[in-house]
């Protein structure tokens, strides 16, 4: 198994990183995960537009051009023959030393890893959904950078887990925004609403495709947000990331979500979501 | 230079972490910085006892006893001579492949790094003091633990820093909770103010002997915090941390503090704490 380090593909085992790297003392860098079906990438545009984005929000400069980072994570992939799988990349913005909080006029050199994993579709989690708690949202308020700051988020989603819950739907002062490594999502009247891509959530590539396809197949979107009273008596709820595409939520703390199973524009949402994969990477094994 | 990583000394240039350490994609592990004066630590077991406080509040287990911790640190300081300058030492969650939000049941090996400076007491900081800017404090909600999740602090320091300011005094809806890399007090008629020390500040060490000092030389502390509006017709304002210890803060968004010198109780402040630091680490070369 191969990995990068900068632009150097390496053996997994032999690849270190300096322990002065701003990432290790301040998670001070960006990541993506992007999917790839069948030896194909899926909305690689939009995930390395948000990395660049990103890094931007806090002065990071990605030492590649988008066509120089194509070329590396390219022959990445191909090392690693990686069919449908993940794709991680994360650029820290590089070694400082002796550290300090402040970083130096002349920038350091980023810092770029990359690995992969085969990851098949998983389609009982599509189908069959999983369930979810409830967390308050303790993490910082800048949400839509995808920083490495993820303490916050890992503690939630352990919380989940320890729960026997797939994922922790978040809310700040019962405003739920989103879940600790997705967005939320609850369907009522046959809308679909959503917190809005602001400063508190994530504004994740799968939630784009989503709401696009939503709208093209004439399902009123809401961005407003919904609260905690609003997910009590929500139709359906269903959370999503570029790993678990559209996942049900069948149970919130143990509490059955409409009657405990994938309600019918969750359903309908996934076979659209679906298509859009078809569309860029072609026929699936499973679909 | 030494460094450690894990129990081992090792040269610096040669201390390299793993790229799926979780400190480096999670900001997964918490940190001290520890002074030394005269090759002498101060407060050291206060710092300690928050590491492993810390620690404790995020379920990450430090793999040493107190005692095994503070036998290798001394190897380190040793080794490096320290006289007067800095411990930092990092202790992150461990190694885990492939990368998860969810950590496994059976815990990973924890990882502990550490370092040491020469930093010279700085006597014009504590005279003359430094401007700061008034930033908004976008950090998470867990500012008690002492983590590797410092996305947040950096951005506010590096703002002050541009704009020619030691340190960005931060507050949540007009209420100041500290400072990016400090905590942050006003005076006002007499009494010490400052934020509690509770989940949206760092219980700083030196804050706390500041406090005590303060106490048992009659000045009346109030650690029920102060707003913008009470920071704007302050009479004195400092902030403190264990490297800059008592530090005046003479303007504010270039707005002068008082007369904007060190005031008498800032001044008396620092005397008490530098009567605290003599008493455990001896004769000072400027006191």
């Amino acid at each position: 198994m191969k990995v990068l380090v900068n632009d150097q593909l390496i053996e997994r085992d032999e690849a270190k990183i300096d322990i002065e790297d701003r990432g290790y003392q301040f998670g001070d860098g960006v990541y993506e995960v992007v999917r790839m079906y069948n030896g194909k990438f899926f909305t690689y545009e939009e995930h390395i537009d948000r990395l660049y984005a990103s890094a931007a929000k806090i002065d990071l400069v990605i030492p590649y051009s988008k066509p120089e980072l194509r070329a590396i994570l390219d022959s990445l992939v191909t090392a690693n023959n990686v069919g449908t799988g993940n794709v991680y990349l994360q650029v820290t913005r590089g070694i400082q030393s002796p550290r300090n909080h402040v970083i130096p006029e002349t920038p350091l050199k980023a810092v770029l890893t990359a690995s992969t994993s085969e990851v098949p579709r998983d389609m009982t989690l599509f189908e069959d959904g999983r369930k979810a708690i409830v967390e308050e949202d303790v993490r910082w308020l800048r949400c839509d950078i995808k920083s490495l700051n993820l303490l916050g988020n890992s503690m939630a989603k352990n919380k989940a887990h320890q729960a026997g819950a797939l994922e922790a739907i978040l809310h700040r002062d019962g405003s739920v925004t989103e879940g600790s490594a997705t967005n939320a999502y609850m369907i009522k009247d046959g809308t679909l609403f959503t917190h809005a891509a602001d400063n508190l959530v994530l504004a994740g590539i799968t939630r784009q495709v989503i709401l696009r396809v939503a709208r093209e197949n004439g399902i009123p979107v809401d961005e407003s947000g919904f609260t905690l009273t609003d997910l009590a008596t929500a139709d359906e709820v269903f959370i999503s990331s570029t790993t678990i595409e559209v996942t049900p939520i069948i149970a919130i703390d143990d509490k059955p979500v409409g009657d405990g199973k994938r309600g019918p524009i969750t359903k309908q949402l996934h076979t659209y979501f679906t298509a859009e994969i078809l569309k860029q990477c072609g026929e699936l094994a499973f679909v």
